[in-house]
């Protein structure tokens, strides 16, 4: 139940499955008038498209277009719902029919089927990674909005990946390399780990760091809606992220609080859930994406364990494909957040 | 809007502020039929009660005593909301009168100013951790719900205190010693930074970890209510919480694939957002309290920076007290999923 | 689960039974600002309050008084949620005890009992229009948030009392006579009616309009939350009322299109579920109170019929009390429309 | 905000408008497990499409063939979303060129135009009847959902038409008559008063009666959500709907408490909200389509009352085709409250 939908004024809805007929999105709660630019929706949609971005990155060929049914009249949001239609055209179904009866390691497989009894197991059916195009076309509506009302900026990059740390962050640097890293410099380790993973059919994860800029204090909501919980809620709705952080985050454990009061980065531009106006900075933790080509020890229906090694196209390292997806999520946060803002005051 | 609400099923509504007449809170979606033992509500508040835990804890003296004003009839949950009430008697409001015109470091002070365009600054208002009272009564009737239905059972503690680890776990010995920590050894060196802390007028923070064990295959939702995006979310609209990891957490991006995949712990017991049968498993991290009797700057109303001590009775270190407000949250979120997961099959 | 919330963004929560502690409601979204005028409360609630209004009215004596827990400082609302307090003082149970284990004609026993397998059976417990104090409580606040932004004034009154019919509408009449209706001409006989009933220990219904003038062009919504849903789902949510329409309503279906579209009568003010500037006219038909003193057969948890007299004291006719509760109730819907329309445009 | 989906646990949300590329609904909360009998759903769509019933329907041609996109694995619901896509074919938005600075009366024109400040006219846009059919599209999914745990059976029909009342009443019949009205005996009155009408180029409405059975008692909540007032807000939500009753309705406010009591049909299967285990009955009063093709007069974005025909077609009498969109928001609120019930006991 309402378990594919997010927000609560602005809010999308998602559907589709990996191999179904389509993937799509409805957005209801974007103000009437809003100029909506199709042509910046697909940029965005390109930017976390297959093969897109990086070395790391699945050889699955998807153009990935979204259709824009409703919601849009002579180029402006009407104050209806926007629907986006994205048809799966490659699907390669038959790579997956191995898989039916066999839960992949650090993969929803099983979960669904203790949750449902049974599943559309065709690459991951609903639990894909490619329901983020979804978020991802939602979230340059969301864009949109936030840029018809303000100055905001959003800008997500790889902090870290395989281990290899971004050290001089020039942020002019991130779409200039296929890792979206802001370090030019880091760029050539990063992708030697990533090439050492492929040649050990392995995979690595990662680190993505976003910093926000323009956001008015005020925005979020004091207790359990505070933005915070929102962008935690956000990010870590995204299968590949087993951790959130802000401002200072894990560090402030261990920080004194005269220190931490006085670090105007601590806080990370969130006080007690509201925004003070500051830069607003959060890290989400990315696991090594879980499909990897060498033999796994699996799980089946049949309460055996199976020797198995998945086949398809997978991305070895998804750090730099989950950077627009974390920006599209915390757009969908702030555009809701800029709404409830308008009901805070009499 | 609706901030005050946690929960889709199993609802709670928490309101009051610190200085106010009460603080309070709404169940609605307990299902009928659910003992209701009132003595059992009261120990979880004694445990999260000022001055309960530690050594870190405030002076404040309250006896937290949660009315129970509708929904039980003869002992039982009717189906209809329980509401509770809290009295506010030990309000000492002089105390905060200097601060009305200043926006403390660390707080939603400001927030609250540029949101609401003034406050209820007595003693932070409806941002104090006082709230987390009534998420306390709440995740009460939450735990004893699921205890109706499932053998499950939620553990938190402190990892990590101003910088000192627990290392030899023994979940017997949590409820032995006032830092809530499961390691008898690290006590004392625990003890020890908090009150170097006090002598310096300082604060420091932690780690609180949360395990549960029993909650069965298939809970939790696949998209955007993944388990660990609702626990994410309950746990960073914690005030003082500024990270949250499930599993691996942040370990994960420095993990190789095969690694991560074959680690039983890695998943922390959710893989796909769906709980897959395993102990979950997750941490929060926790800032040091920012109210510290230091002289500290402050901004003003005024738009000058004043200097100031902040009076009044604080925690050292909050973190054995947010110990079983993690429990609590941790128990809304779980007895939401069991009810939304009976609507999961035909 | 969340039956007892009412509104998506100025949201009331109502709690409590007939015979229990107490009652209540705690309003969320109520905008920073507005000052509470707590006067004005009381003076709503004291028109429900039994033997305020009629001849027809219960003799309960219950002074009603709503004690305001939070949410409001120095005279204003906050923003945060206003929780409102009211005592149950004058219970007397013991009139109940006999019906434990019946299930009375007309009344909700025997839903309650398929639905949640026992039942608060005292005084109706949930079931009570006891509960609809709480909703009055709320829709002064409501009230007081429509004045603090416009001049919308919403006038309920008895169109009709036991099949006598209110033909000259004089508003200032309304709150002149007991039975709260606008044709003072009407009285005698509405009130014979009323008395005739008592007499023969029966009960009587009636047709309560609710005229809103002041809500400007654009309230509502265009798909499911019509304004006039809205407030169809608002009016039957009242236990008595069997019957909801605006404008023309049943009459409607017996006129022929030019007609119905020159009218200027006809829309009641909301056309395609949007306000269209002009006065909002609607209607609801109340039941004849099903609590009766004369003996009546009513089934019980033996699967018996039994011939049983209800004791306690109810009114004869309901009308007059249940009319500030319409007025309460569009008052929250209007309140729920104003803000949603804040987001309606960029 | 919110407005395109209904329900809470069993969600639809629509999107589309009359005259843009497609439009459609996405169900959320379908469980898993239920067999999709696609070729049912297009029947119900048959049922409600123009020309499919009665002389009085409009004579655009759609095949109205609905697509499912998702949710739906070899047969059956996999628990994810169901997105159901209808194609617009016939658009002739050249028809309502002239309307673009016209407000017609009746409808919600000048509505949308107060709230967002421009629409897209073409066809009434959003507001068009046609979004009706994504409403019967989901209600059929909620209806092969309710008959997987249910005998529950929806029988909507013509109880009047232009004045004239179906008075014997034969279930089987409504099938077999194109104004789908249970009395074959005032079928010829009926379809002579909507050619009287077509002829004045008039239009005219009637009474829409729905009758469900199977019903188990204790469906529905009892405060806000009461069953009746689900299925008010539902029912209005129909745009040409201006008033709704259930079991004795209006009627109910001129009888005596005694007779209104043990009349078995006066409760119209709900008890203080909550189903009672008898059949449901409840009635909408339909308005006469508010276009006809007589010239009218009408306010301009200029401010100025012009006169006006429109064209386009147009149903002389929408009661038929009414009937399949009554029954499928009746089986929504009803899914709705099947999973709702699911969480009302421990």
């Amino acid at each position: 139940m309402s378990d594919n939908t997010f927000g609560k004024i602005f809010q999308v809805t998602t559907f589709g499955e990996s191999h179904g007929a389509a993937i799509g999105a409805v957005v209801d709660g974007m103000p009437a008038g809003v100029e909506i630019d199709t042509d910046f929706i697909q940029r965005e949609l390109d930017r976390r498209r297959p093969g897109a971005g990086a070395a790391g990155s699945t050889a699955r060929k998807e153009s990935d277009t979204a259709e824009i049914l409703s919601g849009v009249f002579e180029g402006k949001s009407t104050g209806t719902p926007i629907a986006m239609l994205i048809r799966n055209s490659d699907q390669h179904s038959s790579d997956y029919g191995e898989l039916k009866d066999l839960f992949r390691p650090g993969h929803a497989d099983w979960g669904f089927h203790a949750k449902y009894g049974f599943r559309d197991h065709r690459g991951g059916g609903r639990s894909s990674g490619r329901e983020t195009a979804c978020r991802v076309a939602a979230g340059a509506l969301a864009k949109l909005f936030l840029k018809s009302i303000s100055n905001i900026t959003i800008s997500a990059f790889a902090a870290e990946i395989g281990g290899v740390k971004a050290i001089d962050l020039d942020m002019d640097e991130i779409s200039r390399n296929p890792l979206r890293t802001p370090d030019a410099g880091a760029v050539p380790a990063m992708l030697k780990r990533i090439e050492e993973c492929r040649m050990a059919q392995e995979s690595c994860g990662g680190i993505v760091e976003c910093r926000i800029s323009g956001v008015p204090a005020g925005w979020g909501e004091p207790v359990f809606d505070k933005l915070d919980a929102l962008l935690a809620h956000a990010i870590v709705s995204l299968g590949a992220v087993k951790g959130f952080s802000v401002g200072s985050g894990f560090d402030a454990a261990r920080t004194a609080g005269s220190v931490n009061n006085s670090d105007p980065e601590a806080a990370g531009g969130i006080r007690g859930g509201i925004s003070d106006g500051e830069k607003i900075v959060f890290r989400a933790a990315v696991k090594p994406t879980p499909s990897i080509s060498q033999e796994q020890l699996m799980p089946g229906t049949d309460g055996q364990l199976h020797k198995f090694a998945i086949k398809g196209r997978h991305d070895v390292c998804i750090v730099p494909r989950i950077v627009p997806v974390v920006e599209a999520m915390a757009a969908l946060v702030l555009a809701d957040c800029a709404l409830r803002q308008r009901c805070a005051r009499v």
